[in-house]
C-alpha cells in the first residue's frame, strides 16, 4: 500500500542549494518528509521505467516508500539492492545495476534513483553515466556523509584493489533530495562518519563554520535537526561553490580532498570497510595539518583545534599501523597511486589558517616523521 | 632497436580531416607509413609514462614500432596486449588495461594509445574515459572498419550478454592515425566487413560517394592504395560532418546505424565474434533497406543496387536463422534491448533514396515479414 505524504514542498522549512554547472545545473533539497514526497520528483522529466538502486541496509528501511513516491509518475518503477558497504564497491556489484537494467528492458529515457550512502550514490552515478553511454540520475542520500559531500559534485566511480575510486566518471545528477529524516536511523559511527567531511570544511574554506560546529558539536552528536538542517545546507553551500568554480578538477576542487590522501591510504591498507570513509579522512585531516604546520603554513592552534574537534566528534585521530616492517613506507607506496599523485609524486592538501588550501608536494622524510607522530606506536 | 621512419609529414600524400567539436576537436591524419613516424606524435601533451593497448593479433606485427616512435617522446612507454575478437569485448578484458595503468603508476596525464581495430579501440576509450574519471587516448587503427567509422567520433564501450555496446561514454580522441600500411595485412574477410561501413555512407548521405563505390569495387577488393585512400577520407569526412551536428547521438547522428539494429540482432544472436560486426552491417542493411521500401519510402532499384554492391563486397546478404522455433520472434526480441529503442519500441534507420535517412518505428508484422524474405530457409 502507497502512503504518500504530502507536505507541501514550498513549505517554509524547505532549504534548497543551487549547483550552477549551465546545462548541468541541479539543486539539493534539504528538509525532512521529503524522500517519499511525490512533489520531490514533479519536475523530473518523463520514462518508461526508473529503477531505484539500493542497498541490504537502507532498502528494507525505505525503498518501498520511496516505490509509492514514484510510481504516480512512472509507469514502471523497479528496484536492485546491493550488497551493503565499501567492499562491494567494485564491477561485481556494478554489473548488478546494468544486469537490472537490461532484464527490465531500461532505455536511455530512464531515470536511476541512488537511495543510500556514499557508496550506493558514487555506483548508480557510475552505472548512470554508463548505461548506453550515459542516462540520468537522481541522488537520495541518507547518510550524513552523503548528504554533504558524495552525492553533490558528479564525482561517481568504484575502487579497484589498487586504489580508490579509479575507475568512474563525472556525471551530475538530475537532482539531490537530503531528507533529513532518513538520518534519524544512522548509527552512530556512521553519523560522526558524516560529521568528519563537515568539520572538513571549515580549515579549507570558512573558519566561522569551523566555529559554529565547535559550538553546536553536542547538538549535532545527538542528531538535534535544527542543528543537522544547518550543518548540511551549509556543507552543500561550501561544495557548490568549489564545484562551480572547477567541476573536473583541474584545480580549486583538489582542495575538498583535505584529509583524504593520507585517508585512502588508511581505508586501502586496513582492507576497503574495515574503516569507514569519514574515519580515514578525519584520521587523515590531523595527518594533514601536522604536515601543514611542518611546511610551516599552519599554527599549532588550528591543529590542536582540529584534532579535539575530530574527537568530540567520535572521530579516530590517530592512524592504524598499516605495516609492521615499514609502517610509513607502507603509507607512502599506497599514497603514490592516489589521483592527485604525478609523477611519481604525491600531492598533498594543505591548509594555511585562514580558511583556504592548496595542494603541494612534500619531502618524503617529512612525511614519513608526520605519520610516525600520528601512528600508534607498536 | 628503433628505426622511426621520418618520412616528413607535410609530404603532399598526407590527408586530414578535422572533427570540429570545439574544445574537443581533433584531426584524422591519412596516409601510409604514419603509425611508426615520430612525427605524427610531436603535437601531442607531454606525460610521464603512455600506455599501448593492443591484441595478440595485432600487437606482435606492430607493437614494437609504434613503441619506438613514441620512445622519443615519452619516458615511459608501456603495453598491455588483449585477447583478440568481439567475445572479448567485456569487464573482465578491460580490466587487464586498469590493472596496467595501476601497475605501471600512471597518472591523470598518462595517454592511452588504442593500437587495433574497432574492439581495441571501443575498450581503450572506455577505459580512458574511466580511468580516474577521464585521462587522454589516440586512436591507432589498423582495419579498414576502425579507419573508417569506430575510430572517429568518440563512441567507446563495451558488450554485455544482453547487448552490444550497452556500456560505454562519449570520450572524443586526441587524434586518430590512420596508417594505410596496415590494411596490407588485412585478412580478405575483415577487409569485406570494413567496405559495409564505408558503402553505408552511401545511401544515408552521398550517392555520388555510393557511384564511385560501385565503379571501384574491384579495386578496393584489391587493396589498391588510391582506392582505399579516397575511400577512408571520404567517409570520415561524412562521419566528420554528421558528428559535429550531433556528438551525442540526441538525433541526427543516429543515421550512422544504419544496418545497425538488424545487425546486432544477428551478432549476438549468432554469439559475439560468429559474424563480425561489418557483416552483421551488410546482412542488417539488406533489411533495413527491404523495410524502407515496404514503408514506401524508397525503391526496389536502390535495394537491389545496394545488395549488389554488398555482394561484390564479399559481405553476406542473406541473415541466418537464429531460432528454429521463432526466427523473426527471436530477431525481435534481441532488436527490442537497441539502444535506440524507446518504450519497448523498437526504432529503425530507414533511407529515402536522396541520400537522407531517418529514424522510425515499423510494426512488428512488417518487420517480420522482411525478416522472413531476407533470411535462410529453414
Amino acid at each position: 500500500m502507497c502512503c504518500p505524504k504530502l507536505k507541501a514542498m514550498n513549505a517554509p522549512d524547505l532549504q534548497t542549494v543551487f549547483i550552477d554547472l549551465q546545462s548541468r545545473s541541479y539543486h539539493i533539497a534539504i528538509r525532512g518528509s521529503l524522500f517519499d514526497n511525490p512533489l520531490s520528483y514533479t519536475e523530473l522529466p518523463p520514462a518508461r521505467s526508473v529503477l531505484i538502486v539500493t542497498n541490504t541496509t537502507v532498502g528494507p528501511l525505505y525503498a518501498q516508500r520511496l516505490q509509492c513516491a514514484l510510481q504516480g509518475k512512472y509507469a514502471n518503477v523497479h528496484t536492485v539492492t546491493l550488497p551493503d558497504g565499501e567492499a562491494f564497491k567494485n564491477w561485481q556489484t556494478l554489473n548488478l545495476i546494468f544486469d537490472a537494467l537490461l532484464a527490465h528492458g531500461c532505455d536511455r529515457k530512464t531515470i536511476l534513483f541512488a537511495l543510500g550512502g556514499g557508496v550506493v550514490g558514487d555506483m548508480t552515478g557510475f552505472a548512470a553515466a554508463s548505461y548506453m553511454r550515459g542516462v540520468s540520475f537522481v541522488q537520495v542520500p541518507t547518510t550524513l556523509l552523503a548528504q554533504v559531500d558524495s552525492s553533490v559534485g558528479g564525482k561517481t566511480g568504484i575502487n579497484h584493489p589498487l586504489g580508490k575510486n579509479m575507475i568512474g566518471a563525472f556525471h551530475q545528477p538530475l537532482k539531490v533530495v537530503c531528507d533529513l529524516d532518513t538520518l534519524k536511523t544512522l548509527p552512530q559511527r556512521e553519523l560522526s562518519a558524516g560529521l568528519a567531511e563537515i568539520i572538513k570544511y571549515g580549515p579549507i574554506a570558512d573558519l566561522e563554520f569551523l566555529t559554529w560546529i565547535e559550538n553546536n558539536i553536542e547538538e549535532l552528536m545527538a542528531s538535534d535537526p535544527a542543528a543537522l538542517a544547518h550543518a548540511v545546507k551549509r556543507s552543500c553551500e561550501l561544495k557548490a561553490w568549489v564545484v562551480a568554480q572547477d567541476e573536473r578538477e583541474t584545480g580549486l576542487r583538489a582542495i575538498l580532498n583535505f584529509g583524504h590522501t593520507f585517508g585512502h591510504a588508511i581505508e586501502a591498507g586496513m582492507g576497503y570497510g574495515k574503516w569507514l570513509h569519514g574515519e580515514g579522512v578525519a584520521c587523515g585531516m590531523v595527518m594533514a595539518a601536522h604536515l601543514s604546520q611542518r611546511l610551516g603554513l599552519v599554527d599549532a592552534v588550528l591543529v590542536k583545534r582540529l584534532t579535539l574537534l575530530l574527537q568530540k566528534a567520535g572521530l579516530p585521530v590517530t592512524g592504524p599501523r598499516l605495516s609492521d616492517a615499514d609502517n610509513a613506507g607502507r603509507y607512502l607506496e599506497l599514497m603514490r597511486v592516489d589521483k592527485k599523485a604525478e609523477g611519481g609524486e604525491i600531492r598533498f592538501v594543505v591548509i594555511d589558517g585562514a580558511a583556504s588550501a592548496s595542494v603541494r608536494t612534500a619531502p618524503d622524510a617529512m612525511v614519513r616523521k608526520v605519520i610516525d607522530l600520528c601512528c600508534l606506536a607498536t
